[in-house]
């Protein structure tokens, strides 16, 4: 960017149109290609990856010498670090996206109309896909592998502090690109701190498809506000497991420490524990003891405060927390219903499970529960695109439309109808 | 609404989110419902219109009169108007609706995971569909049908104009649900001419989960500007047809002949014709010959002028214009590569056909063109949901996320994960 313009929005409105209408032009190339490219592409980024180890390392030296001398915390620079481990773990993670089905050009079936003519739906790709993710490198080759995999053109957003690392990556993709034959202007990195270019990114309507941003709910309320591109995205995680008056103590036990403590910061972590009244005077004691184990905060209600002691009183905010700590807010309820009902009330709609042994309990859970993921007898932690057999991820999605739950190659994917006539003609 | 309000738009807004409010929890009545009941209700509000002909007639006359007082044409007084067979049409539409399959609760199959879990994806309910048309009542019950045939709520705002008319329908609507056991308010049909309804209903996104407007650009470009509630959209259609090298010419002009003239006022009517500068000199003055007997005006590019005489010189605008008339805009090309990229420059992106008989060209026409319908040997007006077999239409997109081109049922659903576990936890 030239420091020296008299109006640097426009200049990065220019700059980021430059890139979305090249990836644009990139996409109709990549669109009309054959899987065969796009996997030989993926192939050859890998190996510059591991070819191009010491130039990503050197790259990656320089984002962590400025994240440490701007007082980046401990967490952030291990996040920001690339190290031969991860360089080699994004090696092999582009050559498992490779070795994916291709998601298309698929015709699932092609059906003769009473008219004649023969109609079907082709699986294509959306286009071009802008991604807007924070601090780690990695994520670069793994949303550039996606987008390609599925036949989009992408432009990525990654952490200003990442910078060079990303320009490093970068720099292997459009070289793998052009060894496959492919456009190398397929895969966009945003090449400037401006903060502004995200500010154009989500506007871009014209030459940007879909959005997908990855980061912490801040990002993305403040893309919701002011994106004109659709987007599929992640809001946050209030997931919770209903143990059901006929639950098994033990499994109810398992799948409930399993799903809090397996891992406290991500989104399909339980932040909200529901006990039938039922079975809350044996079950709490017990799950008490095991989350002190672990050190869980327990917040819980009136009722089941009464039950045992040692419990902190839930507040109102309590029960719409998204801790991604070890805090979990537990609450006795009189039945399916008035489990569904909370639910209804305070769930961020991405994953709940019910732990129960009653069939038909278990069958209304599933039916009239409004999540992306509705679970019985499992830990909420499974709700993941891998544990679901994607195949890969490109984010979990909080909506209802298009894509909903974990998203994998599919949900960058559209379907357009075919129609094959022989001159059939509307009577 | 109350004319002593001192803020009539907090009024109006209050009143909308009581409608919205009041539709959300009907709708999580409706997801729990059976087909059946649903299907119940279909049936009986057909009955209550057949037998309230009489009141439906009456407020229609409401409404006819006044238009007649306001000055509305001939066309549009005729579009409000309810005749006997446009209600008895009205009643068999619904009666259709009730026999389609069920698009609610199926789960196309359950995958074991190598975790053990058992994961498939549950077809549901979007939630509640807020629908925004003109002037034509009968849409009110069709409308209506679609969102509870799929077990959605709707939120319905006509054309002020149809007032009276839309009332008395939604009267019959809400005795056929509760006839059915169903909730009175998942039909909400906006009772007030305030044009502020509108703005209210469109950013309405605690409640709305779609928005499905029908009409013309104008509403759908306002709409857009202003939504907060996502959409399903048709915003215009500039469809084009290529007659390649190597076509069958009576095929090309009966094909391209039907595009253009059997409908001139629809969104799949023929608007731009591409010809292969190989045909152009034995196609183009017998398709001059047939338009002219239809009183077709052809506008034409200097290539194409230069081979028949009478044809209007296009101007700049006339390649993205969606004439909606007699007119129509040709263009002699140079090959499938300019073909399509004329279309790629000009196209809404709706449906776009090639007549050919040279299958690979066939084939990348079927691939590469980036519309929501692609067809072969096969007129454009066949781009919709009856014709593609879909037994109903809601409308049709000319976006690419969530649902492109025709929308039947399927459209006002989305898919939910469910995983079936047996006390599993993740590792």
């Amino acid at each position: 960017m030239n420091a020296e313009s008299e109006n640097p929005d426009t200049e990065i409105n220019e700059y980021m149109r430059g890139l979305g209408r090249a990836a644009r032009a990139a996409g109709r190339e990549l669109a009309a290609s054959d899987g065969g490219a796009r996997n030989a592409a993926l192939y050859a980024i890998a190996a510059r990856l591991r070819g191009e180890r010491e130039a990503l390392r050197t790259a990656n030296e320089v984002d962590l010498a400025a994240g440490r001398a701007n007082g980046l915390d401990a967490a952030l620079l291990d996040r920001l670090t690339l190290s031969d481990a991860r360089i080699e773990s994004m090696a092999t993670g582009l050559e498992q996206i490779a070795a994916l089905p291709d998601p298309v050009g698929a015709v699932g079936h092609l059906d003769p109309m009473p008219s004649g003519i023969r109609v079907g739906r082709m699986r294509v790709p959306l286009g071009v896909v802008g991604i807007i993710y924070e601090s780690r490198p990695n994520v670069t080759a793994d949303a550039a592998a996606l987008c390609l995999k599925s036949g989009n053109a992408c432009v990525l957003r990654g952490g200003s502090e990442a910078l060079h690392s990303n320009r490093a990556i970068a720099d292997c993709i459009a070289a793998g690109l052009a060894e496959a034959g492919l456009p190398e202007t397929a895969v966009q990195v945003v090449g400037t701190t401006d903060r502004a270019a995200v500010g154009a990114l989500i506007t871009l309507d014209a030459f940007i498809d879909v959005l997908v941003p990855r980061g912490g709910k801040g990002l993305i309320e403040r893309i919701m506000r002011d994106a004109t591109v659709p987007m599929i995205k992640h809001l946050h995680g209030v997931c919770h497991c209903f143990v059901d008056a006929d639950a098994d103590p033990d499994m109810a036990e398992q799948v409930v420490i399993n799903a809090k403590t397996q891992r406290y910061g991500t989104c399909n972590t339980l932040e909200t524990l529901l006990v039938d009244a039922g079975i809350a005077p044996t079950l709490l004691p017990r799950l008490k003891a095991a989350f002190d184990g672990h050190g869980v905060e327990l917040r819980g209600c009136e009722l089941s405060r009464a039950i045992v002691d040692g419990m902190t009183a839930a507040q109102a905010e309590d029960w719409d927390a998204e801790y991604l700590a070890p805090i979990l807010s537990v609450a006795v309820v009189d039945g399916i219903d008035a489990a569904i009902n909370h639910i209804d009330r305070h769930s961020s709609r991405h994953t709940e499970a019910i732990v129960t042994n009653h069939y038909a309990r278990a069958q209304r859970f599933l039916r009239e529960v409004d999540s992306s993921s509705v679970m019985v007898n499992a830990s909420t932690r499974f709700a993941d695109g891998f544990e679901y057999g994607l195949g890969a991820e490109i984010g979990i999605s909080t909506d209802k439309l298009h894509a909903r739950g974990p998203v994998g190659l599919e949900g960058l994917t559209t379907q357009k109808y075919i129609v094959l006539g022989d001159g059939h003609i509307r009577g």
